[in-house]
């Protein structure tokens, strides 16, 4: 057979070609648990504020494999020995990475089960696909956990500079047209190479490093933490805690989609493990689960979800507003005042306790590299590796990299100018 | 004020930065009926075969929102009077020209309302705008349906070379990875003019008008009639047809959302107008309403819906195959009883009837440059203007736009290889 | 040895990274006879037009060499049998093929020598090239001359659809910024195979030849045969044919770059052969020798060579304009007498002859395709090859790629309007 | 006059269109002067190391002026004011800002003129090309020479964020195909305002800043300093060094071109100001001076400049090898000994003094933001600004900007591995 008829080729806007194998890699691509991810968002509710953004975690998972086919090659250029089985595993892992991932951001997950993480997830539904391919997935769960012996796989699958960070920086600074956090990723995959066990980068991709650590940075602070984005995210928090509530007290009459239904009905809880029942409900819920039940929910007579889930349709969003250090007692009561009156004047008489739908006080929080654990590590040549923060050419890069911790408040967009 | 305060500014990955004036326009973006479209794809099915392809409908009205501008100013800098009235209602015009669009592609309109095309539900929901902004839409209107004075601001929402199409083609381009579907944008809008009241492209504007021509032609050949979108669309047409028999014998049982039940289970038509419930149900109805009773019509106990939903949304589409002549009667017969065999072997007892939601025969049909109406005119600098395809270069161009209808059958992949 | 370092990385900013294979291709990347395509530019005159382009042969031999690479790796993958000399050997064709070339554009070749063709002189170079390197490069020459037992290697080094073409299409359209001549170089490269020996295209790549035909098509008429660059391209003519008489008169006192003066003050002819005198001087002439030589020609006593000069580096060059049908006599008398009146002007007294260094009669002629001989053949997938124009959708589209001749006239400004 | 036949339009690959006012302006691009800066390689000997990067000063000085017209416009639309002559004289001082460069890299400036710098050479010419347009340029040179009275303009002009910065920065990202140097020019441009006189950066812009300054330092640490080029102007420094020495000898035989001769041949100073004399042979100096003299130098009799000019034209060039710490006479004097054994072996008997041509010792030296002196501000909406360094995010960010020095030796590739 030929060898050009071994793989399917997608056309993909951001790498170009991606050839994926056939066997097992495309039949988990065509299986419904990954299927779904073409209806998540991969950048949540950054489509509200980038029109342009729309692309789904599908995307990014088919991406992230050819990626790792490319990194996996380069490797193996350089004498890396890595088996057919080890190849396809990791490439399987790449694949999979995402699939517990609910309806947009990961900040609603808890909204939805209690004591969860996206990841519990994923590692159950790699679970029950494994059963499901009688056992075709055991290494890729190995590498997936880092329990398998060759630690570089994991890494390309997890760590401060993975195929999923790569592929991700690279696809959404092309679909927000936010081009500055343009990320080299080709010179960085033919940098790599592995050094006792480890993925290291060659000294010549030492610059390509900086830039992929500042444009992570660049990235978070104009695209994943922009207050707009911030702010959609509370308000979408907001509407699902009111239905909760409303549902706990059997008032959430307007339509609301059944998956979605089961979590906003019940108190679902991940601390004793995930059910099948959970997992049943839970693969059927997506970004369009949300989105339908809002359109009705904009109708409800409940009047303060109503007005939320109008304000999060029509794009009448809360307004975000950082400070530079965190808001008193004082000014939050006061806040508070302002959010009553305005309200008021809408039509709503709000609780004190409804007054949280509308004020949130949070802190955004970036760290662009962590030198302490997983550090990226630079190769000499001589056989030696050094740490990225220590080898890069000024020690000071990595003060760019410091955690930074803001503040802010989420707030009608009346109570504060 | 400042003029930089009196417009916001999109990030859009096609374009770069586009300047919406504030005002009208942007009050219009932030109706819920242009809201709507973020949740409607822009190139229907074609997610499917470009994993990359997920932009809305939104993203487009923006876009030749943005693009309509920049032909504007480069009208006025060549003599052109246009009001600033005009120019406001021109690009409101072409900003809503989309806004009747229902879920998917067009070809599913007629599975929702009989005599219907989204065109007119464009003018039904441009004129309750109308109302709801006292009037303020009145010369848009008259500009999108030709009744304006000055015939060019027409052509620019809606022709054989209009603003609609340069960003569509472009944006396809960009979002499916179709390089070769590039089309010469800013080119083509410098070489625009008025001459006797109608839009004109100077000559050295003919080979971007070729290549124009000829990229919308590659773009239909390799994207819009791309047989797995074809497949994809009469799967998605069986699945409706299958679902409004079941809603016409009271057997839909499985969860509809509410705007889709509405279409499905009643009988609507627009053939004495589009009443006022007919919109309210339609601006309710988006992808999500599909994708979303899809996920609950799998599980029918029809199990010919549960089949056609499976195979939606797991992606194992039906086949299309291109003939180069009309299927004839008997390789129709033929193709029928191997459908029977097909389905029997999967358990499905399909009559007579029911084998039309597995075998459909029709034919793309694609015309990249109508030379008798709306043409294309070359103005040579003289005072004249010629059409295209007597201009150009070689009259043998025009060949390359001829009409080009292609018979197809979708089928079962095991019926016919 | 690791296989990464078997090859050198090159950075280009058409193709991104580049692997040259060390070894042989690399050494003769450092010869003189390579690194002078350094001095020469690909686009000839293109630059006085598009100012971004000043890339030069070097570049394309390179990009040339990068993209023969990734084309035998895919037919490698189609199972075709390239052994390891052959791999290397074509990549030294394509490396090699423009070597011969002069500086600025092939039309200046008769210039310099009679009877002679710049294929020719690559030809001599490969040879000399071989008696250096002991023989190494006889497959390469066999390979380049159509001499090889495997005639599809001679493809992909020169025919209608070759690697030569692949690059530089795609390289001119990058720097030019004549984004319409867009080539999709790696989808092509994708769909070729090797079948009965020759190169075809599989079916799924129909649309990419009909556009990569359209975009040469286009390249030549708004680049190659921009009008300026026919324009320049005959000032330069005329400038050396100037040269060369005066030098037959023993008047040509101003400085004269040395390789240029053997070709300007003795009349080198190629008709018997290239003997190794022609060469030596041949190999030290680029660009430069002309951009320098002209420096001080403008300074030249004789009027009409410094007034030739002057407008060839100050950029007041002449125009061409184009013609329906060819110019009749009367209309060639009165362009000469109005020539003469405007050079009088400018105090220049013009014998009849030397109007011709002012006035240009000649026509362009441009063939997209050419159908009879080494066609483009596209493989339908069940062990036959169609002619691409016959297998094209439509038969018209070949229409577009009748040869197209237009007569113009390159006159001074004032004397047509 | 319709406004759109106010300007020239010019195709270029990294800013795409740009429009150019005729009249001046059109004038002094056509003006000698300015183009001989399409002679002149803006990356000097970068493309030795980016075979792509070929691009002239004249394109760098159009795009330059392209920007400048986009940053004024914006700052208009922000109500400035800027008169029509000063919009016109700003757009000249940019286009002219680099008139005075010659051939290569600056480093090459003292090796042909002492106690001079091109600054000194573009002020000069500006004065010559003032005379000539009869004072039309003296609005231009005040404000290039900082002494009009709105210093914005000249730090449009000049400055730690001047449009030439984001016009290279941009193209040389572009031709070297290093795509992390990309700087995101536009969104910068929309952020510029004046306050107080002075351009200060909206708080918006921020990220886009940092960008910037980390882009432009990447820039210099791949491409402006990579070692290959830093040895490359320092073989080229040398093989001046022995031109000049062999011609105050009157040993310089070979054909040298006559403006450079000038320069080789006379001990030229700028001490005393730029004589008429000096600048009549600037102006005809230009790469290819450079490059036809080494032609004939490689055959010289005098065995070092015939070695050293062979290196550079064939790319056999020096190479530079970093230290963390200046080198010591020690390891100073070891190199100069192997130095003289490994010329010994070509043949070349070197002296002492001769070993310099070989062996050179230097520092490079990046600072990629100077806060003290031309700080950039942030206006932070409040009629405040702050410097840059102060309002970032982080106050780290300024780290990253500290001076590197880096010392390093340029040899032989055999003497130091």
């Amino acid at each position: 057979m030929e060898k050009s008829h071994l793989y399917k080729i997608f056309s993909d806007p951001v790498h170009g070609f991606i050839n994926i194998p056939k066997g097992i890699i495309l039949k988990l691509i065509d299986h419904p648990y990954v299927q779904r991810l073409r209806r998540i968002r991969q950048l949540g509710l950054g489509y509200l504020v980038f029109p342009g953004a729309e692309h789904s975690r599908f995307a990014h998972a088919l991406g992230a494999t050819g990626l790792m086919q490319k990194a996996l090659v380069n490797l193996k250029e350089k004498n890396t020995t890595i088996t057919n089985a080890e190849y396809e595993a990791t490439m399987i892992a790449v694949l999979l990475h995402d699939i517990g991932h609910g309806p947009f951001s990961h900040s609603l997950e808890h909204s939805f089960i209690k004591d969860f993480h996206h990841e519990k997830m994923t590692l159950a539904l790699m679970h029950k696909l494994n059963e499901e391919f009688d056992g075709a997935l055991d290494m890729a769960i190995k590498i997936f956990t880092n329990q398998y012996a060759k630690p570089f796989l994991h890494q390309l699958v997890s760590s401060q500079l993975d195929i999923d960070r790569l592929d991700y920086l690279k696809r959404d600074s092309w679909y927000t047209g936010v081009s500055e956090g343009f990320v080299g990723v080709d010179r960085i995959i033919k940098t790599m190479r592995v050094h006792k066990g480890h993925i290291v980068v060659e000294k010549k991709g030492i610059y390509a490093i900086e830039n992929y650590i500042l444009a992570r940075r660049l990235m978070y602070m104009q695209v994943y933490l922009h207050k707009t984005v911030l702010a959609a995210d509370k308000l979408l928090m907001s509407i699902l805690k009111r239905a909760r509530y409303l549902a706990s007290n059997n008032q959430l009459e307007e339509f609301t989609s059944p998956a979605l239904s089961y979590f906003v009905k019940h108190d679902v809880s991940a601390f004793k493990g995930i059910s099948d029942e959970i997992i049943a409900n839970y693969v059927l819920m997506e970004d369009n689960d949300i989105l339908m039940s809002l359109k009705y929910w904009q109708f409800s007579n409940d009047k303060i979800l109503a007005d939320l889930s109008k304000r999060f349709l029509n794009r009448q969003l809360f307004r975000a507003t950082f400070s530079k250090k965190p808001f008193t007692d004082s000014e939050i009561a006061d806040l508070r005042e302002k959010t009553a009156v305005a309200l008021h004047k809408r039509g709503i008489q709000a609780s004190d306790d409804d007054l949280n739908y509308y004020l949130h006080f949070d802190s955004s929080n970036t760290e662009a590299y962590k030198y302490k654990s997983e550090s990226i590590w630079i190769f000499d040549g001589d056989d030696k590796a050094v740490e990225f923060s220590k080898a890069a050419d000024t020690k000071n890069v990595i003060a760019l990299t410091k955690q930074v911790v803001k503040p802010y408040c989420v707030h009608l967009k009346e109570v504060l100018v």
